[in-house]
């Protein structure tokens, strides 16, 4: 009988029939098998108390393209880094909904928040829509940020060492369990000061993978991430500053490029932004003064 | 004055102060500055006539975080790979709207629509909400693909070598300038089967930088893209297979992983898949019979 591991693990990746190709000296090509990391959509539908008193409602309220496995941490960590809960307490439940699919994959969430919770579906709604006096721009966008985060990182008082950063992508990729049979995946890695690492979570969405790292902390009551870092697999993008910001965590450490917002939002918000990260060498793009 | 040329170049770039931090023997840390591609927020809105007659109607119907550059391609090469328009014809006009922000940038770009073109907005909803008996799954999604989808691939007779597929990262490292200074850009460029491109395009998200690409084959009037390929810089997901296919297209070409259901879409619509492309490999996932 197959362990709930590899369960898990052959819903996260399928094998296909390919053509493998050397080019030049030694040209050939033959017929192979390759082991690629899933995609499959995933349906979060929400189920809560209506504000005005009048019973319960549910709706559908995302479809995100993501590979199974950590859905339900997926789910609650997506309704908390865009601003619908605050706390493992707002969840009355979470879990697959509904018949699973031809291939076996349940791709619904279905999350049941307490009855205490007022949702302002609203925020589900990008809020540089609003019509702030300098259009649509950067600056309005994290305005925006700002009036959903909950954590001032400005004072955290975190220190961590050259040496803890530089050893954090060999060990990433070491936990990659899925990135190593496909090289298809984007990871998020929760450290502490000490570079050892709390949790990792994959994804083929990048932003997937964190909301699945935010989410299992969630859902052990363990945020904010005061005093830890996130290591992410590829670039830093505005919207994983947001998410890491609104989790309250004061430092992260991209492998990839950061975008000049990313760059942006962690100044405003006292983050600590690391870029191009190798084993011997990285930049510092806000806040180096955590570096130690 | 600053050239046409290097206003763009300037927008899609920014200058940031950071540390530059070396590890191990010769540790040092020393100020510099870095260029940072441009990550902004673009609105789409879209004028068009109401289905009923009742008139003109104007609404904003996407917000994207993008790299500032071929914004007027991005528009309505967005409009066109979602199904909203299908020809340039479709297109009475497009420019940018409002003032620009405090930076410079105008970050809204307005669309019109030519009165003949009945909008169905609900096409943006995306297809994989309708109620299948299957429930959400990869297989209803490249199901709602097929009805958007406009162009048979399957019997699409283009060859293209295995030497002029190898030579593309290459050529299109080179083609990047803006990742040259940055490294955080990503990039699909439109080859011929010589492995000649006709045009190469970037962004910091990978469906900007192909929204880019075949906008400005539509506003040609090159629409499909009959005996061409497209390389990307990064992974192939099912958000990118869908968009060129929709365009027209019958080969990709990845330099990073596919995803699963990228692989099965490519072999549903006849595409053909290369993935893991470099310069003396790579592996074909679908339709490996169009190299040759």
């Amino acid at each position: 009988m197959a362990s709930l591991g590899d369960i898990v693990r052959r819903q996260s990746v399928r094998q296909f029939e390919i053509q493998r190709v050397v080019v030049g000296a030694g040209a050939a090509a033959s017929a192979d098998t390759d082991i690629v990391a899933t995609e499959e959509p995933l349906e979060i539908r929400l189920a809560y108390s209506r504000p005005d008193g009048a019973g319960r409602a549910e709706q559908s309220i995302s479809i995100t393209m993501r590979t199974p496995g950590n859905d339900e941490e997926l789910a609650v960590g997506f309704l908390f880094t865009e601003g619908i809960i605050a706390t493992q307490n707002d969840v009355a439940s979470v879990g697959p909904c509904g018949p699973p699919a031809e291939n076996g994959l349940v791709n619904v969430v279905r999350v049941e928040l307490a009855d205490s919770v007022a949702v302002d579906l609203d925020r589900l709604e990008r809020h540089f829509y609003t019509s702030s006096s300098c259009g649509v721009c950067g600056k309005a966008s994290i305005e925006a940020v700002a009036v959903q985060g909950r954590f001032d990182l400005h004072a955290d008082a975190t220190q961590v060492s050259r040496a803890v950063l530089a050893a954090l992508p060999g060990k990433l990729m070491a936990a990659q369990s899925v990135f190593a049979e496909t090289g298809g995946l984007h990871a998020s890695g929760l450290f502490d000061t000490r570079g050892e690492f709390l949790a990792v979570r994959e994804d083929v969405g990048r932003h997937n993978a964190l909301d699945k790292l935010v989410g299992s902390r969630l859902k052990s009551n363990a945020l904010p991430l005061t005093g830890l870092g996130i290591v992410l697999s590829g670039r830093a993008s505005f919207e994983l500053l947001q998410k890491a910001m609104v989790a309250g965590c004061p430092l992260i450490a991209a492998v990839g490029a950061p975008s000049s917002l990313a760059v942006e939002l962690a100044a405003e918000f006292g983050m600590t932004l690391v870029g191009f990260l190798k084993s011997d060498r990285f930049n510092a793009y806000a806040r180096a003064d955590r570096i130690i």
